[in-house]
């Protein structure tokens, strides 16, 4: 049985703790909390909320510790800090600051001898992967990802901030025509406005300025100015029944030529509609903890990511069952 | 650089020839072949052709063995037979065979300090990748693999067996209706007939009866008679033009629930779309040999399957450049 933590109990957080009743080899044991514990009630029967100030107190009680924080500002600060006292695993999601993560994270796991994975989930995590593969497989050839169609948290925050709005949900969503392009093979050049465009449902405050509001959003710099954008004001009614959900997904294809003159098209995709993405970034935190745990208890101790793990390594089964029965 | 030798000088052989051309880091050392071998010519300047009597004298000439052998009577005899001497790779797809393969493999490659790979290629290979990572993330969920639209060399030949029958060539086509009921998450069960059908183009001897053929055909138990079946007749010139192609390709699903009542329903969708199949199944062989070749230096030895092998392992790239550009 593997026991695992939960450091945080939001969205992410509720999914793993949903996924690890769905695993019988995985039992939850604890989640910390910065909040007073008695205010935070949980899913599992028997499973304890405790105050992250004792977290220390339950080293040899868990397994594995998944890190349920933010990537702005808790991870970098929690994982390299709690990896020197649990094997742990992440979520962290900024691309461009992997390295340093990694680095941090690390030196933290190394030291102590843990075992830690950073950046699980679906992408990072199994977009990664089929990045990874796609590249492998077909060397003379180009990647393209695409995302949605689904909820961007970023931009809705982006929205939430502009004055005059009460609520607002920006969907991204890849363009049909782009996507037909990539899997034709010819490996179009895309910009931006040409892969994605986005849509945003506002709730403006009585007496608002619309225009202005749809203004804001349509020209604001980086989130917005480079894509095709639409602006649909609603009601709180509205927007409580149809847009409250955490739907996503996207795409990742590889397409490549191979032969001795690159005469054969070859392509490659892999596509997720998730109708809830914590729940879905939960069980594949849930599936790497358990290849977590057994790297540690083999003693191979330091940071990995997804690229590192043996596929094997994250089933229940045995190599036996999963070559008769998978392969 | 890894020196690289094939078995053997078939489709799948020309398509490991062609992707060792795509990759840097890799080289054809020599093709092995039964024939004469002044009768075989090679597409790589540089890399010679040799008798498979001869293949010993290049135990310390060769990184990787790659077998290009069938999987009903080459492969079973000439991997464990080639595990004794070299590093070994194949694409032995005879499902139902695969434990008692590995066994033979395994027992060769483990006492002469060799590493082996089976079963690499498509299905099993990339596709088995993504039935387990799909089986992993989503524990509650539900398993779908189809094939095509592309050439069965099986059913082609069971068709070429008939009386009357000068060519033919048989496509699976996988059924929209299907793949659609797959891809809505509602986890339908599908009987054959219902996924699959199958198109068969067919040049008639002079004077045959075609009526006959065609009831021949649709009435074969075990290829045919499960399937809606469609047979076209047409000429010799038709049959040259349109039908010399290899291409294939398919699907792989996992669609399952999560949530703490199973209420979000998520799906992962892998797909195909190649060509030519033996270039792909050659150029994954290619980038599994990287993997082999890195295991054996390493003296991990014994026979492994792709879900063994870490996925950083088949990339040319570091683990820093993995991280900062593909996670």
């Amino acid at each position: 049985m593997i026991k695992i933590g939960i450091l945080g109990y939001g969205n992410l957080a509720r999914g793993v703790e949903a996924s690890i009743k769905q695993n019988p080899d995985t039992s939850l044991v604890a989640v910390f909390t910065r909040r007073d514990p008695a205010t935070v009630k949980i899913a599992t029967e028997g499973a304890v909320v405790d105050s992250t100030d004792n977290i220390e107190s339950y080293k040899d009680k868990i397994d594995v510790l998944v890190i349920c924080g933010g990537s702005a500002t808790d991870l970098p600060e929690q994982t390299p800090k709690y990896a020197a006292m649990f094997n742990v695993i992440d979520s962290f999601d900024t691309h461009a600051r992997i390295p340093e993560h990694f680095a941090n994270v690390d030196g933290a796991a190394s030291s102590s001898n843990h075992t830690a994975l950073i950046s699980g989930g679906w992408d990072p995590g199994m977009f990664s992967l089929n990045r990874l593969y796609g590249s492998c497989v077909l060397p003379e050839g180009k990647d393209y990802t695409f995302w949605g169609k689904g909820v961007s948290q970023g931009h809705s925050d982006a929205i939430r901030r502009i004055a005059g709005v009460k609520n607002g949900k920006q969907y991204t969503i890849p363009v049909e025509a782009a996507l037909e392009a990539v899997r034709s093979g010819e490996q179009p050049e895309l910009t931006t406005r040409q892969k994605h465009t986005r849509e945003c449902f506002v709730v403006a405050e009585e007496g608002a300025d619309k225009a202005l509001i749809e203004k804001t959003i349509k020209e604001m710099p980086n989130y917005f100015a480079d894509y095709d954008t639409t602006v649909h004001f609603i009601s709180e009614e509205e927007f409580a029944a149809n847009h409250s959900g955490m739907n996503h997904g996207g795409f990742v294809f590889r397409t490549g030529v191979t032969g001795n003159n690159g005469e054969h098209k070859q392509v490659i995709e892999y596509s997720l509609k998730l109708d809830s993405n914590p729940e879905f970034t939960g069980s594949v935190l849930v599936a790497y903890a358990r290849a977590i745990s057994r790297l540690a208890a083999k003693g191979d101790f330091g940071c990995k990511t997804v690229f590192d793990i043996a596929p094997a390594l994250l089933s229940p089964l045995s190599g036996e069952e999963l070559r008769a029965h998978m392969l």
